[in-house]
């Protein structure tokens, strides 16, 4: 039995490995499609929208590891609520690999236009995001359930600065016909970073979940104490 | 054992009507969102936006059934992918509650502006995302492969519809710059109905998977036979 546990726990800790494996290139195809955006370098631009071939083949062995360890192991209580998060932090790195992409592509249009004055929030709206998706998934390792909730409180500045670029770039274009297009990519660029925040949200959830067994979603936000 | 076999297949229907409520609740509210955008009804508008509360609860009871499942019976095989696909189908169908909100909210925005036009193809946009939504759950519960691939051809035709209600609005925003505010948020409920096909789309590779244990996800598409 001992060693079986002791396999169980080793197969855990290959799978933690493999979903920070997929993190730190959800990561960095999120950083190199803003960066393609900003230095309007196609070529970066380019590898972004054909490079989302690791992250798909993580995801399906991911997905094959955690049904592996259910049906093997019978796992219970905090280990079978571990893998259940595994699963769905799985689903979350995937989007945020297609997102990367409809960053890039966005920018591939964007970049064909004059600049609309500058990019405003959206290179601070990425790097929240970049790291709302890395401390969640260090909260996810390590359990640190402080940790998911601060990328909660993350959240709501992605979500404010995604305001402000719209309301931004809506005035731009009803003063200027003419940047029109490039503006709306820049808003369809804000609103994928915001879901890619969401999706560093879900996570932090999850690990939550996890970690206490309190489910977080859909509650009120606390009453702030006197 | 018979018995503790009888009692899991009961839950198993159990968590599978819970599933098929949530989804009649999202494919309602998706169908109300853009109802109350054709009609310009503001107070169903408003009960969309409001009436987010019932698919959260189930929300909530249905994973907390996938892990009692899960706890108690420690299912193998099918049973075992059932199970985790009602995990994804779940979240799924949270997200399709939370984008009929988004598209609500944007139509609110949008009836404070003189009507753009017609609304292009977005009523028929939401007319094939309440479709593949109901049609992927059919194939969930029916186990049936060849409706959930019906569901995956069904989300080209959506994207096609995407990419010419926003190529047209874009012209008409072009031409008229009075109009820019209305068609960005036609162009943004036109992406959430999208985004609605793509939940329907990853139930659908779920009941594939769960039926057949083939990860149909990230495939090239099939080579034409002769």
């Amino acid at each position: 039995m001992e060693r079986v546990v002791r396999h169980f726990q080793e197969e855990l800790e290959a799978l933690q490995a493999r979903l920070l494996e997929m993190g730190g290139l959800a990561e960095e195809r999120v950083r190199a499609a803003v960066q393609g955006l900003v230095t309007r370098d196609t070529a970066a631009i380019e590898r972004v929208i054909r490079g989302d071939e690791p992250i798909n083949e993580l995801h399906i062995e991911v997905d094959s590891r955690c049904f592996t360890l259910l049906a093997l192991y019978q796992p219970m209580a905090t280990d079978l609520r571990s893998i259940v998060a595994a699963v769905k932090i799985n689903t979350d790195l995937e989007r945020v690999g297609d997102l990367a992409v409809n960053i890039a592509e966005a920018a591939q249009r964007y970049i064909n236009h004059p600049p609309v004055k500058k990019l405003i929030d959206i290179p601070q709206m990425g790097e929240i995001a970049q790291l709302m998706l890395r401390d969640s998934l260090d909260a996810f390792v390590q359990r640190d359930t402080t940790l998911a909730k601060q990328v909660l409180s993350e959240d709501d500045r992605l979500d404010s600065l995604k305001t402000l670029v719209f309301r931004d770039l809506l005035a731009c274009m009803l003063e200027d016909g003419t940047i029109v297009e490039p503006a709306l990519d820049l808003i369809l660029i804000s609103r994928h970073l915001e879901r890619i925040g969401d999706h560093a949200t879900n996570i932090a959830e999850d690990v939550i979940f996890m970690v206490s067994a309190l489910d977080v979603r859909h509650l009120p936000p606390a009453e702030p104490t006197e």
